[in-house]
């Protein structure tokens, strides 16, 4: 019974079905095709808001992609030192960006918070010898399961518009916090202050699919060139803009993050005391003890560890299409610790 | 009536059957599931030799990631001047590699030719002014419709590899140029002498899998990292590496080029001595003229134009899906020119 | 008796005695010091125009850091296929550009021709597809000896600027073009439209001092970043800043470059109808056929072959400081063949 | 009276000199000359070991230079938070690496501590997904003054050999440490482990000239590429490595280090129990609150504020050729504090 990442999660039928759907008949290649250009309306409609979207096929793709557009080479990124962008992808934001730096920020349950990123930013007056602050980069959901509230983006917003920065969003599960918050995506974004949004669908029951969302069309023809030149733009596009159509127009995205955020609170419950973290989204972190997580192993439980090996904490990630049964038999195993 | 590209086309529905096959149940991401965990196996078994392969979602990524494992950042790929790496991939291979240089040479129908090649090697003798030669890269099927004879890849080998240069094949049309020459795989790769092949799928009916295929393991591990940094690992990978399985294993890479190639042909033949290079694979050049050409896309027919424009050259390729009628219509049309 | 190249040659006593000169207390670094102050004032006053200028030690910083600041990753730079830049560099523009393409253009004597230039442009339409031209890089004078007229570089300059290019001038020998034209440097550079000027000193008589000069100031922020992150903002810059100023203000740079081309000419008499180039500058080719090369060798005189072997091309270069003696034998040796 | 830095300094007579005595006949260039091949000669015997070195004008260079040679662009280099390399080179090791990352550790007094550096690498244990350890970069002497010990050193080395890391050493000021530990340069290199020093002239007296100094001579052809493209490899070579011999062959690397170390310890000494860190090389650092501060300056001191405003603290840096009185009356002001 895995429990590693939602990203050991299946496709979900009507994404399958909309690969079908456009399965017929020869198409214009690399985002010519009708469905590539639906996405700009579809998302300015989901987002309550004029937008310029384009798709790729992985979250570290779209986030470093965007970030390359909003920094140049000798720019600092402020983000949060458990960032996916920070500890997951190889360095890929450096590789994108021709040598961009990241600056770790510290921030209770994976957040970034507005006066110690602003005495980061000060403590590194730029001159001509520092790299030059250029962006500020969260995720919602963080990497530690915990949801910014639309005033905490705009906070952050402000702050780092004020002083000439831009607003990343790594949205790999922006489903789960929307479905968590129950609140219009424009409350998180555009009014928020965010200025590029990666907006994950894979995770949620895509097969690879993220779209990448400016809320400033000016970064836009940069963008395209970096996508083509890093090979991320598809040629047979239709098979992704398709399933990011669907993932929006038959609120799949709300109805799997819905269910995923709903196992997870089970999950949580069953944790009680040990929780690290809040569990707003569709994952729980528990300080279990090293000998209590091998026993969830022994009984057929898959999570990965997390922090020190001596911490003897877990992370249970729930997936929109975790079996009930799998998440029942975890909720007891827990509550007999 | 669309002859833009094989890239316009449909999944074929065997690759679509497989993406179904597998989508159940919570599998490990990133490379860890079982399908991924066959490719090597798969494809050694295809050319009859010990493989490493990866499998990722655009040719400009596997051109890219392949050649930035075979030379240094200060190093010089030696290529056809109408190469796709050249051309057509926005300086992604400048990009993956940290600056490397494409050294463009001449050749009859977009194949490199060993003397000139020679030539182009001896007029640029390295020293620590110079970018350091390091790689040859050639195209099969080529760019302009041609497909290179095992010996003259061996030919090719045998002359990089005496100057300790590798030899990367970019393949987006490699099944095409097998079911022209009905070889065996191994003749065009490991017996030649191929250090890494670029075997594309998407072209030839899959969705968007291409792969990396290395006959020398030395390279595997840098190339991992690289593919991770550069957002081409998918997490949900068993749907890329079914598709490549599904295009071994089900014979349709076979199928599919045989019926391209052979509907290019009839296209070739309807041209007759308008034809600019010989059809082998499925793409046909020929030299109608600007109003011939006028003339047929007011008959509706969709191609692209190659070349200077006043030369009046058209480019037409053959789809592994392309409709019988529009085929037919195509090659009336172009008879009565 | 060396003809090997001008970067053989010695520092000027002017330009030493400026180094003594300004070799006495406590000195602000990284270009805070007055002498560093000063090169925006005394380059306006040069050029009559107002000018950004900066000091670097060698031309390959100056013309790279030069090229990155004009174009972007994916840009496309146009430049003769004998410069500098493309040919004894390294790759350098592709590194500090982070992959930038050098398109390699044809030209008698190695100059840029208009038609030419734009055919190239034409024959490559930018897509997402394709680098974006984004430069223009002449060499002033030219790898070959030949100076470009002002109405020649003013030519390629409306070309390139109607398409949305930049102008870029690697003058690494920029003064001895200007003592072969007897101009102002204004007819050959601001009013011509360069934007950007490498102007060399190193061969001229410095110890190792280039100015990049800037005719349009929004580009100087980021080539400041760009110039302290190579590694090329020296910290003692007092003593590169003190040889441009003693090179421009003494006069150095005419009479060092007047009597390196009076040098030239002489050489370039007595090869007689054995040039391949015009004699403009300090610089002479001539075919002299592998015997004489030889021969010429046996008697003591070095210097390089150029192009391919069999050729029997040399390339003699009059330094400066190049002995009336051994320039007196080259001349009978000549003769004499 | 200017405290603000070592780089403020001026050249030493001795090595000016040398430039004069150089400056005569036409040389090859490009490390070609007499001068640049006596470079391995004369610092293999420094270090009494093998070594093969080369010139660079700047710090800045040497270390992006030297790290670019030992670390892949996914490679991590562990280095304290408060190095050069993070803090004062503009990502200048991230630009010349491809995109590498600096992995912020802690330390006293700038010194990085061999069981916290073994925690942060245990912390982040490598997988595709992440960076790869690949560095260790320490600082010699310290950006606070400190001077690591031989033992410290090797205890490093240890480390870093044992997990297949490279060594690498910021030599800005390795001077100041020989002359601080009075020993053998080899303790503190070849014997400890090291794998590449910069050693640096250009604080210390020299015009601008860092030595690159390879215990392991496998990376020097990587090396030498890598700095011909970055522009860091000097025409007029003989100008550079003449200042580099003098440094080494007259003595003056100690006898202004000597005497540069005992005016810091003057003015220490005067800071009494306002030190913040040791005194053990040619930095002062004090923490004389905000007013004292503002009154030395009234008296016409100069120098740099350092970390936070409201700390109050100061650096003092002793340049080789600081003047008897300017140190006599910073003593004096600091004294009556």
């Amino acid at each position: 019974m895995r429990f590693y990442s939602d990203n050991t999660a299946t496709v979900c039928s009507e994404i399958l079905a909309a690969l079908a759907a456009v399965n017929h008949g020869l198409e214009r290649a690399y985002g010519d095709d009708p469905w590539s250009g639906r996405l700009d309306e579809c998302l300015s409609g989901f987002f309550d808001a004029p937008v310029r979207a384009f798709a790729v096929a992985t979250g570290t793709a779209a986030n470093s992609l965007a970030l390359a557009t909003l920094v140049p080479p000798y720019g600092a990124v402020f983000a949060h030192h458990e960032a996916h962008i920070v500890r997951d992808e190889c360095g890929a934001p450096e590789f994108f960006s021709g040598g961009a730096r990241l600056v770790l920020c510290p921030g209770e349950h994976g957040k970034l918070e507005p006066a110690s990123l602003e005495q980061m930013i000060e403590d590194n007056p730029p001159s001509v010898h520092t790299v030059q602050p250029a962006a500020v980069s969260i995720t919602q959901c963080t990497e530690l399961g915990s949801v910014y509230r639309p005033e905490e983006i705009a906070r952050l917003a402000t702050l780092a518009h004020g002083r000439g920065l831009r607003l990343h969003m790594d949205g790999a599960r922006f489903a789960n916090a929307l479905a968590f918050l129950d609140c219009h995506p424009r409350e998180l974004t555009a009014r928020a202050g965010v200025d590029v949004l990666c907006f994950g669908a894979t995770k949620n029951g895509a097969l690879g699919a993220e779209a990448v969302v400016f809320f400033d069309a000016t970064l836009v023809r940069d963008f395209e060139l970096r996508r083509k030149r890093a090979g991320h733009l598809l040629s047979k596009s239709r098979y992704i803009s398709a399933q990011l159509l669907a993932y929006i127009e038959t609120g799949v995205w709300q109805r799997n993050a819905t269910r995923a955020n709903a196992l997870a609170r089970r999950i949580g419950a069953s944790c009680g005391a040990r929780l690290t973290h809040p569990v707003e989204a569709n994952e729980v972190f528990a300080r279990l003890g090293v000998d209590a997580r091998a026993g969830l192993r022994a009984q057929g439980f898959e999570f990965y560890d997390w922090g020190p090996t001596a911490a003897g904490e877990a992370r249970f990630v729930a997936s929109w299409d975790q079996t009930e049964e799998s998440v029942a038999a975890l909720c007891a195993a827990l509550s007999k610790l």
